[in-house]
């Protein structure tokens, strides 16, 4: 994280850092159960707790009655004060920056966009001024509130330095994002890979929280996961993990633009459709929009190539289920616009692949507007705050 | 872990665990690389020690001398004592009882075996107690200090429980084996997938030690693997993780007993090949053994199989590279006695799928004898020693 502004985290010990997490991420929750959760004692809790209510991160809420065996003194909540503190998120796409201002409970408060039209670092660094601009303006809570901006893209981006080591299509290597931002907006600044933003969201404010392991798939114009197991977020020894898009699925399938062949991004990425549904009209100028449609209209060989796409996707989430065994797959992403052409496939082809009890994950399929990415950065930048 | 005699565990404390199992897998090691190693003061590693060198398992070396800036008190790493306690393993198959006497460091010093004529639950039982009375004939070491048996074999095994809860090849559901073979044998015994077993050989005493994640893939009758993430065995949220065998990779592919399609298993599991090879050479009763005879005296049919059977599991173990990312991936396996007919196959197919710098990823393809397995089975009741 780089500190443009007073940044220092509430969370002054780890025992601090333990009680905001479980009760930012969990809601409401008693002393009693915290410590029991932690495994700490009634006293180590109240302690730890103290400065995070004197700073207004968390209060109690009003005793409520305790009956029944071993009722003793009426227990008084901790909770989560979602407006003491707000936080810009913003993903950056190859020609628009889409934004949000969060609470600290990641509800999405404010939103606003900004064409990209120069992949510069300059040029974005602008831009990303700009639309933070735009969103403090346009948010209506206390704007002293705001002190940190969380970024997120796609690539190979290094959290811990904010460095983006490579991004494919900004063109981008080794650029130190991180600070950079912080110098020009002065705001606490985290970056981190879009996928991985997302699934951190999930993780601590999604359909993941209380997940000791789970998966988030992302369909589009790249196909990602983002995977926590054992409580903590996949990362790879090689800085490379979750790439669901290349695994090989169909041996005499087509070619990937990573070497591979027959990849699931290679068959079911949103380049890959649109090709074969080029392909199969004879039209060099289709859109994939106007696959869709086309597909939605019956016709059966693009619709036949949806099929295909969502059999990959399906094969591919079910070696997710058979390796890693999930408690739950949540799969989205801008793909699933056209999420009525792919979900029975995508479902019929997991079904078939998962093996004995993996078949038993349940798998949450739904579209993704851009702005969950953004609440994706913004959630990241949350973490910074509460995981010094 | 069921006890039959006297076995309590010598860690008696979370910091003597961690101690125990730090000097155990990592070889001679000094108090001050321990407290910084785990997180402790150097007393209390001194304090975790003391009950753990009076039992005679931890021994310290003779003082080296330290020079150098900041050289102080000569340090006198902890060892273990290696002959301080002996463990029986036993890999059950569908015919074959191996197994194993190994000391504290999982070094085999003893190997036996008995033939299996009969699946039911009591006749197993029997031959195990035959064949552990034979090991501790056989065996040269103090035979008043084996006190644990560590039993390994496929299928769907509770470890915490020692229940067998499906074991397709002697066709047992729900057998407590772990109580049954400890009131017939008087041993600790623990029980353990077969894969499993042999994953925490590796990760404690083999290639996967210091590895915070690493895969084992085993090529045989059946193709598994083990993964560990974050220094723990990825065990799955519905009792499935690690079945590599059941990744799809070929759309197009053979159907598979498990319902799915191209499933790495039904192109590249012993019963898949020998099936393939019989298919192209006429002939009903050729045998795995002569089928890798015939590819290995050049007959291309029978060759093709093992090169399409090398390359399907070369896939799986990219699919595990580009999602998990461990740091080293071992390949074995009774399959792998015909290792130079996969090896080549294996690594291009994998170096081909491996995303980026997950093809950095070493592989470490050797064959593996049945006994390993049985030292898989001793490992994990080495593990039940130190892990109470």
């Amino acid at each position: 994280m780089f500190l443009g502004s007073d940044t220092g985290s509430p969370a002054g010990s780890p025992a601090a850092t333990a009680v905001f997490a479980a009760v930012l991420t969990e809601g409401p929750v008693s002393r009693v159960s915290l410590a029991r959760r932690l495994g700490l004692s009634s006293a180590a809790v109240t302690k730890a707790a103290r400065p995070l209510i004197d700073l207004g991160y968390l209060h109690e809420l009003a005793a409520t009655e305790r009956t029944g065996p071993g009722a003793g003194r009426p227990a008084s909540p901790l909770a989560v004060r979602a407006d003491r503190e707000f936080f810009l998120g913003v993903k950056i796409t190859a020609d628009e920056l889409i934004g949000v201002v969060c609470d600290l409970r990641a509800q999405v408060r404010t939103t606003a966009r900004r064409p990209l039209t120069d992949p510069d670092v300059e040029a974005v660094l602008t831009e990303v001024g700009r639309l933070a601009d735009d969103l403090l303006i346009a948010f209506s809570g206390d704007r002293t509130r705001v002190r940190r901006l969380g970024l997120a893209l796609s690539g190979d981006v290094d959290r811990t330095t904010g460095l983006v080591r490579y991004s494919p299509f900004l063109h981008w290597r080794d650029v130190p994002l991180g600070r950079l931002a912080a110098e020009r907006t002065g705001f606490a600044v985290t970056v981190e890979n879009d996928v991985k933003a997302l699934t951190a969201a999930e993780h601590w404010f999604g359909e993941g929280v209380r997940a000791d392991s789970f998966a988030l798939v992302t369909v589009g114009t790249g196909i990602g996961c983002g995977l926590v197991v054992n409580g903590r977020l996949v990362s790879g020894s090689y800085g490379v993990a979750g790439e669901i898009g290349h695994l090989a699925v169909d041996a005499t399938g087509p070619d990937c633009h990573c070497g591979g062949r027959g990849c699931v991004e290679a068959i079911a990425g949103t380049d890959a459709i649109v090709a074969q549904a080029r392909d199969h009209t004879g039209r060099p100028d289709l859109t994939i929009d106007e696959a869709v449609a086309l597909a939605r209209c019956g016709h059966e060989e693009v619709r036949a190539v949806f099929t295909r796409a969502g059999s990959a996707i399906g094969c591919g989430i079910a070696a997710v289920a058979n390796l890693v065994g999930p408690t739950r797959i949540v799969v989205s992403g801008e793909g699933l616009a056209a999420y009525d052409l792919f979900d029975t496939h995508i479902r019929t082809s997991f079904e078939r692949q998962a093996f004995g009890a993996a078949a038993r994950c349940p798998l949450s399929i739904r579209p993704l507007p851009f702005e969950e990415w953004a609440r994706g950065a913004a959630a990241v930048s949350i973490q910074s705050l509460v995981v010094p």
